[in-house]
């Protein structure tokens, strides 16, 4: 961490910041940079201590040099973290998951997952819960849903990734699902993180609207500190000033993360769209940027679709992405999984 | 709702709209606008149906004509919503609120409750629970913040304003405060929305980080369709492309809430600016752009605060600026509570 | 300037990144900051190097301590700049400018000079040039238009604003104008900036739609190095990720610019809300924030406007404001020009 | 266009709205939408008209149904535009594009067109003259720069791809270049647009930092109607909420204009990372995407690079990138250019 002095700061004030790092327990180190003096703090960790001293006269600003997170810290890791997942694995490829936005019957489930299996897809995402925008949207089939999971999945063998909203519903949910998927609007709720430090699934974490990358690794920080080493990443787009149908898909993050942390990031760009006719060019991207996965919305008959019909792929159109994703994971040399 | 067909759109595509929008149970009507044909929807609430119109062949854009909530609407309501608040009231002036941004200790807290009293702020707000961005950050006192919270009203017989992070915790918190808030990154949990619905409390609801006004009054409408009426909307900045210290104060959105809602609006310029010297100056702008209160952050001693001590006034900043609100109250023909 | 090193930077790495600040010219001090290795930069002025040392193995970020602007900057001056215009001056008050959008013909035109004039507003905005985001938007009457500008200076003595779209047109428009706006669309405009600098008259730069608050003073210190020390700052509302009908007024960057720079800074509460209905909540939240002025749009008959009629005032709205702002400002202490 | 009008609207304000159409000259059609009444307007052009009628009382919002720009629609041309541009072409293919940011001497930028003449790269980028952000930064050599440019184009027989930042500028520079650049800052410089729809070269329009793609087409629309068709648009990072060293690239953008607009679209991921090393996953990930180009910035020295250093590859770099994309195109069945 360093602090920035004002251009008039007096020696005193100086003494008073030095004083202030001491007290702390840390140890400051008085530099000049340009026009200003320069406080160097070492012995702390991220950003301790950081807003007692923005508060001292004299101080202008006081800059981060260290990552706020440690376990989801690149240095953390001896390379990039790698998992199996029921019968495949996240991490070490570009893994697929897909499948419609919410459980709406057996039928559909059971139609959908059949058609993946066939595809060689190894996990199918599906919402029992739905945390939605207003409170007169379909919120879900809830416990019925769950249910409904768990007898496709006995049927078919497929892997579950389904969203869980709260930390009292987290052993209900993990009983049925193989990823527990945490929802753009509960990026930073702490009590779901917390709990699911404990939980005995892999978390998958979708970016808040508009979060930045030491938020979103702050936030895996929870689950990990909370006993969960298995917490993958998911880009879903972010909000921005620019006038898209949903949101911009943020594919540039991808390198980013990959530099500062170890864990995987897979890429979402049904919701990254908001458009089913945008996916298969997102989806390419982010397979050549270097995503470790895709989760696609998939839907046997979209215009019917109780939620994200707009941004459901049908089958077909899923199959020939699909084909378009092998050609292109062959001439990366990256196993589609 | 509108649904603007291509320019390109088939007659037999636009009967595929009309069927649909038929059979959704909503009235089509078809029109002319520029180069392309309009579809307008009657019949439904909101955005009913958007999703699924968005997916038909010829269809361009689906736009809203009816505002998605109804009891935040203003329409709802015979004039601004009003209530009283612990020997006070929100709404129909400006109602101050203020105290550290967390419980520390019972002395700082009847301290400042002490304070608070003798310039006749009737709204004490402190943190038993706090949501932090790090896992490794100070989280509150917990129990024994709410413990100490309810001694020092008890003392003073100052009304509390504290934060519920999550809907086990309600009826605990309840017992203490007199306002419950929900915090900026749970704007949209919707479990703990739902469960407020059902709470004894009026809510505070702060703004999420990059929400839209009509996400932000659908998340007041979770609590009100719940059944409790009782809603206080808090601007508190977003996050902007902009190097501010911490986020944008957005002032210009309390005009639009009042002309889209009936539910109260108030400002809380200490997380708006993230810096002590800015707060007074947005204090007195959001008091002249007409919030109905002021949420602000005061600590004894913010260099030695455990939290947010970079953006609290000390007790004679805060005097201060008290002091130069009142006399624009004066001028602006507001009552100042 | 300070060289963040990354945690793994080798002995050898910090080597070379010393070297090159040594070739630049000036002068390294290693230290440490956390578990990094940091190099504290001084004799360079504000990021003079910065894009180098990016590229050095083992760096991790580079991070300002001075800021990049010297003649913009607070430290350069004593105490805030005001000069004299047109019979009134700008800084150390609140200065009023107010007028039609464009100059539409010379009876709408004096007929604003005249109802300003009796209200005592020194300054009246109208533009003869227009940057209009459509080629098939009115342009304003050009020439034309200066001249009947002209000729209301003429009549009723009342300075003129009016906007400079490039390098060509100085000439001719500082030949009418008593100050020279640079639009939103060109603030990084360097060619115009450039010959700004020699012009006769003081400019008003508004800001761009996502400009930092350093990059709005580094368009003005183009200026100011050119030799023209007269340079008024114009929030006008930068775009955001929210929903408002045009743009989101940032009456935050009021304090922080105060903070930064001597330079004066008005607010622009027409384009900064985008309707006229929200136009003196935020013309009263800015003159409370401690602006220096405001830019207010105002037609003698807004439905029938050539261009921003949805955001200007009639007279009885603009007179109503007037009279809000006189009484806010005695309440405030500050003197309305 | 669509005028909604308020829920308690009266009939006589509904009755002022069409009448104010009539008078505008298009032709009104009433209809109800939720609990709105709405006007639908036809014979109008885009927006025309949207500024008056917001002004009216009753109405809501004013909501578009029509693109406002013209020529640069798909609907105006027969498939996508694609032209020869010095001995290859834009449009059917990725073409590559690359160079240093700035000229700096005849040496660096005849070895960097020998360098991409080998690899069949056939259009070099090179600034003669460079809007900086600051005024202390280098602005380019300038006319000399120019002369350096012809020269080497003469000697390697590379087209020339180079920035003019105004009117005044545009003859000499279209002297040397091949493709005429405008840079970001001046995206809606309308005096340049102007200028260039008479210019003799293609024109490569850089988005804006915070355009939408509505505002970048309209600009595209200035240079378009002023009788030049060779746009080509080029994307190169939006300003964003979150934390990236530079910019966020918004790949997302290029399905979005592909289906609005025949407008060849490229990508800059130098500018649009800002970092060499995230270069590479954001050139691959454009050509997945559909980009019809790629803009890079390469230096034989990038560490010494006058500008630009930090986000420009070296020679192997960007051979290796090259490579990679060659493998990328022939997977997806696009030609490499």
């Amino acid at each position: 961490m360093l602090v920035v002095m004002s251009a008039d700061a007096t020696p005193s004030q100086v003494s008073a910041v030095t004083d202030k790092i001491h007290s702390l327990g840390f140890t400051p180190q008085v530099g000049q940079g340009g026009t200003r003096t320069v406080v160097v703090v070492s012995g702390n960790h991220g950003l301790e201590g950081r807003e007692a001293l923005l508060r001292l006269p004299g101080v202008e600003e006081v800059l981060r040099t260290t990552p706020p997170y440690k376990l989801a810290a690149r240095d953390a890791h001896s390379g990039p973290s790698t998992f199996p997942v029921a019968g495949t694995r996240i991490g070490g490829g570009c893994t697929l998951i897909a499948g419609p936005c919410s459980v709406e019957s057996e039928r559909m489930l059971l139609e959908t997952a059949t058609f993946m299996t066939r595809l060689g897809v190894k996990l199918l995402r599906a919402g029992a819960y739905k945390p939605r925008t207003s409170p007169y949207s379909f919120q879900g089939l809830g416990e019925e849903g769950l249910r409904l999971l768990a007898k496709v999945k006995e049927q078919t063998n497929i892997g579950i990734v389904t969203e869980v909203l709260d930390a009292e519903a987290v052993a209900r949910v993990e009983e049925v699902a193989d990823v527990l998927q945490v929802g753009t609007r509960n990026m930073q709720n702490t009590t779901l993180l917390r709990r699911l430090g404990a939980a005995r699934r892999p978390v998958l974490l979708k970016r808040g609207m508009a979060a930045t990358v030491d938020e979103w690794l702050l936030a895996a920080e929870y689950v990990l500190a909370g006993g969960n080493p298995r917490v993958i990443l998911c880009e879903r787009g972010i909000r921005t000033a620019v006038d898209h149908p949903y949101a911009t898909l943020d594919l540039g993050v991808i390198p980013i993360v990959k530099q500062r942390s170890h864990l995987p990031i897979i890429v979402d760009p049904s919701h990254g769209t908001g458009r089913a006719a945008f996916v298969p060019a997102m989806g390419r991207a982010a397979l050549a940027a270097g995503a470790d996965g895709l989760l696609i919305e998939v839907h046997p008959d979209p215009v019917n679709a109780r939620s994200d019909g707009q941004q459901s792929l049908t089958f077909d159109e899923f199959e020939q992405l699909h084909r378009a994703l092998r050609s292109l994971a062959d001439a990366l040399g990256v196993a589609l999984l």
